[in-house]
């Protein structure tokens, strides 16, 4: 792998001074010196915080979280309180204001983790232990108070090792780095940790609204999720949005023999198969009239990143068995997730197999999936599904319809939306922040920094888009194989180490990009 | 209702001679005559072999009532044998051959019954009583002992009373009439009596190709099922064939998330509902190409016999709660079922409802049965649909794919036939053995003859028509509200009566047509 080092011509390119280069290796190797004289201490607090059981909705546990971070925040003369709105659980907030800082960064993670059933851990999720290498590989347990030093490829095992707390320890191990060295931070750094993110975030936009005067910044970056699967940096974008409706058709008002009402009754199974294909087309592309209003164009600087590799093409495909990607048909990766989706979820009407029966079922249900992008809204996209179903001829029902309706409408469509939706969000690939951040990423690592336009996945950050209508990017360090929501989840050492100097580099920054 | 007494005019246009429809007159009343004189015996012989269990494949009951059946026959000088074919359960065999008559009739029931659920029942399925009603209607048992008149609207409750003992008693009981008012029979006899028709008629083939040289006629008359809806005798002259395959269509080789996959993997669901988007439009026009190949144009006699009320077809509508029938759309329920079906049985991928998960399937699974129609061959049905499934870009296997062909393959179908298939079976509208059926029936009832020219449901007819490349129709007796094939099955003796006369009729008559 080459080193990706930025010239002076590069630096420019990428809006940054010269100075901030040196600014970069400063940073880390103030963190890289830092860390190796404290490596001990370091992994103690981290461990310290992950023997906290923190399973939402456990207000006790959570709270307990809450208060722990705190005290790691003030030990550091960060200004930190606990936030609350309503039922939700508490969000830590922090703020340490840089004299002479013109620019606000905030810093996102969870602090919360998903449910745990120890009986699947080889370990206690709550009672962190130090393993020499991958328990796939059978690693051993490490006797942490005797180890006299610590190989970057150990690894922490326990709920949250990856999911979002060491990240978090990481945030505030940069800090002390700095300081250490006598450089920054050289950017006003706030802090909100949420405490339900693994639960749904059923209260964020409250919290958000609520605290509303707290979160004014110039970016958020978010440091959930793992970095790239080749184990490059990693710098997310934009999420898609999702939601979600179950679909049924329904024929006549009981099950009905195949010969004698085959081609009579309307077969329900039949007509959501048309319905299906009226809105999505072979290759994945959406039929459905109005659907693609109000997403902007693909900026070239996101399909430039698509094309420098910001997905490893290959392997996400030939993993799981898939021959090409199904929209265009072949189209990139990248540009397959940069577009909404139209995703049957199920299908089910009748039966098939063994229970298969010769008649004409009563009804045929769908579950179907929306992947949204940026610009378009839940209303709209609900409103011409609607449309959409009436134009193919359906009376649209919330409800069976009666038998009444039944005489009088040939076709009746059964439509439930998911009340769980939310919206996409992104940061477009050719905003001042993000080239900036991309410039002191690229310059902080050896390894190419693969920048996702828009991940497939949801998260809802629509939530903090929305409210505080600032620019956010995710910027994420731990390693793809942590087995976050699953047992056994990790962190291991050398994703911690770069992590720290990541950060030591964003928040020796000033971000006095224009 | 009017009368429908074939006139002079009609009689000639329906190839009756003047003479016959006095034969029709003179054998309807001598049925009549004698039914009056013998009500009490006629019962308790049908009640007799509706005390013997009969349901198949236990060899012993099956083989005790064909035994008692030869018997009867014996009785009235029929000369009759048990016939057996390998693992068949018996079918039994009579013939009365008539001096100087040239024309041969085969009289086809079945004397197995369903399997029962005493407990179910209201009474004995095996002790046959009388009611004076219906059960619904709560109508008590009669003491058969002690009525001195049977009512036509009594009823006798036991298995197989509708479906087919009584039937056969009615036959017999018709040559018995015949025979004591001095007229015919005037056509040879045959009998085919099968044993295991509720079983699936598994060895039915083999018994009729044992057996061939005892089955020539000029015709099969069936006297399975019910009569019309109305009330109306029914004259049935065909039934429509039965397949079914599973289909699976076949995506990733795992479930997969479905914002990382969405776009990305194929979507199996969305992917067979094009599949059967493109084998059939949203009237029921199957779209296969070369599927209707064979399939003769529909005779102008049956037109006439949709038009002039084969079908209830408001209330065939109605009842379910069908708005209008699906091929078409709006076409006669008639001519719906005339043309073959392409029926969705059943749909399954994923989940929907409060099991859905944001999850793009690895697999989706259709139940599609075909009911076909005269002219088409299981073989020929079997091949065109896997031509046209290769045709929309599938690779077709009869099996899981491997983890190779699924990267050497975009798309991969799975195909299974069902073995249970059989095909169509009619004889045309037009057939003369029609018109002078249709003519002797005419005459014989004061009701309209509700002649079908092909049943929408499916009877292993094909296997008789195969073997005997003989004409056949179906002339039931029975009511329609019989319970046939479920608890408190019965039959109505003004049905029963009716029976022995329309027999008496078609037994009567030399079928001595051009």
């Amino acid at each position: 792998m080459t080193r990706h080092r930025t010239t002076a011509a590069l630096a420019a390119a990428l809006h940054i001074t010269a100075p901030a280069v040196g600014q970069v290796d400063a940073a880390r190797d103030a963190a890289a010196t830092y860390r190796e004289a404290n490596e001990r201490a370091i992994l103690t607090e981290a461990m310290d915080l992950l023997r906290l059981p923190n399973v939402a909705p456990n207000r006790e546990d959570i709270l307990a979280n809450a208060h722990h971070i705190v005290g790691l925040m003030e030990a550091r003369g960060i200004d930190a309180r606990i936030l609350e709105a309503g039922d939700a659980m508490p969000a830590v907030y922090g703020e340490l204001f840089v004299p002479g800082a013109t620019r606000t960064v905030m810093l996102y993670v969870h602090y919360d983790g998903q449910p745990v059933q120890p009986e699947n851990w080889a370990s206690d999720p709550f009672d962190p232990v130090l393993r020499a290498g991958r328990l796939e590989d059978e690693a051993d347990i490490v006797d942490f108070d005797a180890a006299d030093n610590f190989d970057p490829d150990w690894r922490i095992y326990a709920r949250s090792a990856s999911d979002d707390k060491t990240p978090l320890i990481a945030m505030l191990t940069a800090i002390d780095a700095l300081r250490a060295a006598g450089l920054g931070p050289n950017v006003n750094i706030r802090f909100f940790l949420e405490g339900e993110e693994e639960y749904g975030s059923p209260h964020l936009r409250d919290l958000l609204e609520t605290h509303r005067d707290l979160l004014d910044a110039d970016i958020w970056l978010i440091a959930d999720g793992p970095i790239d699967q080749r184990g490059d940096p990693r710098l997310i974008l934009g999420v898609r949005g999702v939601t979600s409706m179950s679909l049924t058709i329904h024929g006549a008002e009981r099950v009905l023999h195949s010969g004698h009402y085959g081609n009579v009754a309307p077969n329900p199974a039949a007509r959501l198969a048309h319905l299906i294909t009226s809105m999505r087309d072979e290759n994945g592309r959406i039929l459905i009239e109005d659907f693609h209003d109000g997403i902007a164009p693909i900026p070239e600087a996101a399909e430039q990143f698509i094309a420098d590799g910001a997905f490893d093409e290959d392997s996400i495909l030939a993993e799981p068995g898939i021959a090409r990607t199904e929209y265009g048909p072949g189209a990139p990766y990248g540009e397959a997730v940069m577009v909404p989706a139209l995703n049957v979820l199920g299908l089910s009407s009748g039966a098939v197999g063994d229970e298969t029966r010769n008649a004409v079922p009563d009804r045929a249900e769908a579950a179907i999936g929306f992947r949204m992008v940026p610009g378009q809204t839940l209303e709209h996209l609900r409103a011409v599904v609607r449309d959409h179903i009436e134009a193919q001829g359906y009376l649209v029902l919330g409800r069976e319809p009666t038998s009444e309706e039944r005489l009088a409408h040939p076709m009746i469509a059964e439509l439930h939306w998911s009340s769980s939706g939310y919206e996409a969000a992104g940061t477009p690939a050719d905003a001042p922040e993000i080239t900036y951040l991309h410039g002191l990423m690229t310059e902080a690592s050896e390894r190419p920094v693969r920048v996702v336009p828009l991940l497939g996945g949801s998260l809802p950050l629509a939530y903090i888009a929305g409210v505080t209508q600032t620019p956010f990017a995710i910027v994420p360090i731990v390693n793809p194989d942590n087995s976050q929501h699953a047992p056994n989840e990790n962190i291991r050492l050398g994703n911690f180490w770069d992590g720290i100097e990541l950060y030591a580099v964003l928040l020796n920054a000033d971000w006095a990009f224009d």
